[in-house]
């Protein structure tokens, strides 16, 4: 349930869709590294909030408790903990799985790829942090995939919002959690359930209110940095400083115009700790709507200082940042504009089919494909000892392939291949 | 236990290594599909032998009862059933899941990768399965993992064996599990696990060890047809005269010199029906040893027509012959030679780092890098405000970037860029 098998057709639209994020990433000077799908459950617990339910478990290995890997992130801290690696910029292209009520109509399965970009260490603030919002830019704007919008928070500045409107520490991340999801309800509706199933008071609710609908860019920084409550917030005022910092070198990036200060934006994990974000693309179809409408999350993270030091036996930290490009979401998009398109993507590369135009020729095609083979062409033939001419030349147009090198007993006995072109039919000896 | 974490030097050599393998595949003419990682238990249970015990099962998923993969042709056999596709020529390279013993030393681990090429369709015969040992032949021969031998025998010919050496049909299984144990034990302790274990008579244990300890070409093929015992087996004659068939085809390929009919070779899953196959490797350190001792199996397969059929709801069947390439021995003997010749592969490809040789640049660096990689450049910098000249060239020695981009004060006023050749210290401005 919830997952599926990929034909042709959408490993070769997938591959197209993985290099273009790949190539990003090695354009950005990232190593790949690997690790198992399985880890030990004790990991995976705690890390997730609300998502820990959905780990899927095995069956007790003889003592081993173990899980399917949730996501890329908790891995890649683990592997950094194990190694005691301090500094490294790493990306990682793998499936991760969730015990979700999958909808896969929506593109939501329960085994799904993740591409993740993260960079480890300690470093002047706000570069490392920068260099991933441009990431996303490349890569959503490499895709053309329509007008986009990447929300930039940080859960200092969340933390600051709910200490000074009275929330208890306690209650930091279930609020957070609750504000996250200002972009698929209401405030009403997240008030009330910030009231009710939370248990903040109605007065610190209203409060909250008043900040996290705001959203805007470094002119909303700058007047948060000049708020009476917030600036007397140690943790705030550190967050509004970085974020005018990120402003600062997202300028010089010259991609600003995507950037969107969003005091709504939360994300639902546990282990962020400083700036998060979030891409969603804009709907274009409706253009006579004020407000362009988002049609979902394609990518998002943040950063991450406390993780690595809960697989460290000592508790070293390893501060750390990172984006995850939410593939499967993009992938569907893809799939649909091909759709459109009627183009036909090529499932094979094969660039020749050796064919024969008569009968007890299987030996002559045999030798003629392997010499092709060796050269490093790639060849096929049809699986017959004396498949008729015209089949063989059907196969080409139904594959897609260009050539057909056409040996018969002419061209044995004169020592040459007929090769032909299968579109305009031309044909050449050689 | 039994798995692993690859760090970047380990990616870098295993990407090098499979895209070896995919470009066989594709010269070939195979399509990719992908599979889940997940399958129903039910799929593997029955498909795998003795190696049933080995799979990992998850806990019950609300009524699904669900397996890691154990191999990729399963998996395949219940795509084809599933989609009712009756001709396919596809590869899938991905991780499987054994919960043996591991034996990480000698490369043996629970998750690993494998790489499987495999070719479905009622076609006339040995053409598909001639082409699936030249790909065997292929492979290795572009790795240079020095000398070789694809042992070639077909499960037809084995069970004709047992059938004219007395062993009952019920004990073809058996015998022949025992029997493919012949490469790691001497005959007599082959044997005695026969009579033993799998309850043969000493009788027909003997006269089973006199044919499958033979071995040779095209001559001993001719030899067993004319057999007076073996000849009057139907299966073995079909066996026989397919195997004539496939050497000739062999021949037509000019790989004969790598492949010895061998009648212990019986290989250990149930699911085979005809021509089974196994590469090995052959000892090349003790020349002085007269036979060439094998260091280990690195591609097997075979065909098996019967599976399909066991996944579809009405039987039908749908032939199959493929072969799997065994990419981690063939990995860690790479990783032997790479370690001994002491090369260093990079495991980025960073083309350029964007430096400053003063203080207060950052900005004329993140502009730069920016302008590169909207270019498509691939480029690092340092994430420091002021970092020290020496320290971003000694960067550029350590991970291995050929070029430095320099931008000072002086640079900025001329509106130029000082490009340095990191190993040669040769400077242009441009």
């Amino acid at each position: 349930q919830g997952t599926r098998d990929h034909p042709p057709a959408q490993v070769a639209l997938r591959d197209r869709l993985l290099s273009a994020v790949v190539s990003c990433f090695k354009r950005h000077g990232a190593a790949a590294i690997d690790t198992p799908v399985l880890e030990l459950r004790e990991m995976l617990i705690g890390k997730y909030g609300e998502g820990t339910k959905l780990i899927y478990e095995l069956q007790d290995q003889g003592g081993e408790l173990l899980a399917l890997r949730y996501d890329l992130t908790v891995p890649f801290a683990r592997y950094l903990a194990m190694n005691k690696i301090t500094k490294m910029k790493r990306y990682h292209v793998a499936k991760v799985y969730r015990r979700d009520s999958p909808a896969t109509a929506r593109g939501r399965y329960r085994e799904f790829y993740q591409c993740d970009f993260d960079i480890a260490g300690q470093f002047d603030p706000m570069i490392p942090d920068a260099e991933c919002l441009k990431i996303v830019h490349e890569i959503l704007s490499d895709l053309q995939l329509g007008d986009f919008v990447i929300k930039v928070n940080d859960r200092r500045i969340l933390n600051g919002v709910f200490a000074v409107c009275g929330v208890p520490e306690s209650k930091f991340i279930p609020a957070c959690i609750t504000v996250d999801k200002l972009d698929k309800m209401p405030w009403e509706e997240v008030r009330s359930e910030m009231v009710g199933e939370k248990g903040l008071s109605p007065e610190a609710a209203d409060r909250i209110g008043e900040y996290v609908q705001l959203h805007g860019g470094l002119e909303l920084i700058e007047r948060l940095l000049q708020d009476p409550k917030l600036s007397q917030n140690k943790l705030a005022k550190e967050g509004l400083g970085d974020m005018k910092l990120l402003f600062e070198y997202l300028t010089l990036f010259g991609i600003t115009g995507k950037i969107s200060f969003d005091l709504s934006l939360a994300r639902g994990l546990d282990y962020y700790t400083g700036v998060i974000f979030e891409a969603v693309l804009l709907q274009q179809e409706n253009e006579h709507v004020e407000e362009p409408v988002s049609v979902g999350s394609v990518a998002g993270g943040g950063r991450y200082d406390g993780l690595v030091g809960m697989f460290d036996p000592k508790g070293r930290k390893v501060p750390c940042v990172g984006v995850s490009i939410g593939i499967e979401r993009i992938f569907s998009i893809l799939e649909r504009r091909l759709e459109a398109s009627g183009e036909k993507l090529r499932t094979t590369e094969t660039q020749v089919l050796v064919a024969t135009p008569q009968k007890h020729l299987l030996a002559a095609r045999l030798k003629l494909i392997s010499e092709l083979w060796d050269a490093g062409i790639k060849a096929e033939m049809l699986y017959r000892k004396d498949p008729k001419l015209l089949k063989q030349l059907q196969y080409c147009e139904n594959t897609g392939i260009p050539l057909a090198a056409i040996v018969g007993e002419q061209e044995l006995a004169d020592g040459v291949v007929k090769l032909r072109d299968v579109a305009t039919r031309e044909e050449v000896r050689m």
